[in-house]
């Protein structure tokens, strides 16, 4: 199952940490893409050199308007949010056969959003945290991926029940 | 259950956007308290607006210093770390009847805590975010929440294909 994100509403400079660990929670619980709107190269550098070290498919895409995404995506797209439906009753109608586009917004996502999206889907009704939402998911589309080594890795860190494991991979 | 969070090296100013979709999340999958090392009374204050709206027994607690806490914990304190064993293989032999402590560190969390806790649990052992693995673990102990009134709330979001429903609740 091919999944992708797209963050709306990214501000540059004021919140870089914020959509750092929505990108990297989007790679960890195995999306393949995560789009930023608008573009950030900055963090997109940044994302990309964790991409090299410790390996696998993952890309970062800049986007200046966020609606030809949406509207051309061809498969579902879920925006999370939580005034939407809850995702337990949600999670059973997506169809496992097409891509899937998670889309992330924040306190003042464009109400067109809401129409636009396929389905408007809630992890908890309670304010929380996009990031947290995303890693749920994702858990819940793909299961939370165990140790492994990734195609392209030159670091790899294994289970330790104290201190730090990591095994440096070449080629 | 009994689970609480603690906060290890929080930086008042640099990231409070961070730290706040850590304790929302806390909150919002079923901990009852976060302790934030060091205290930041903003941060306090804003939370508690959170809690104060829409309801439930939450409580934020500033904290000078997080050694004793860890120490004098009587249950079982899990330090979330992708260094950590992988949390599906940890999660059966943690006692449900006694009260839980969720560590969450950042990329300088003092080596004394991977000593201090009972345990030293990843969530995926790729980088990510301590918001996406706290969520994760909190559902893998918990479950993750559907929709429900809470205690004392003056609002509650109601499940909704699109747009938002928001009633507003008395007394």
């Amino acid at each position: 199952m091919k999944v992708e994100v797209l963050r709306i509403g990214h501000r540059p400079g004021r919140d870089p940490r914020l959509t750092t660990h929505l990108a990297l929670t989007a790679r960890a619980f195995g999306a393949k893409a995560i789009h930023i709107q608008p573009p950030d190269s900055t963090l997109q550098s940044s994302i990309e050199g964790v991409v090299k070290r410790f390996g696998g498919d993952f890309s970062v895409k800049g986007v200046g308007n966020w609606k030809p995404i949406v509207k051309s995506w061809e498969g579902t797209s879920i925006h999370l949010t939580m005034y939407g439906e809850d995702l337990d009753d949600v999670i059973g109608d997506i169809p496992k056969t097409q891509p899937i586009l998670l889309i992330v917004g924040g306190p003042k996502v464009p109400s067109e959003v809401y129409q636009l999206a396929t389905r408007n889907v809630a992890v908890t009704h309670q304010p929380h945290s996009e990031v947290a939402a995303l890693a749920i998911t994702l858990d819940r589309l793909l299961g939370t991926p165990r140790v492994e080594k990734l195609p392209g890795a030159s670091v790899q860190v294994l289970p330790c029940p104290r201190g730090k494991k990591v095994v440096e991979l070449s080629g």
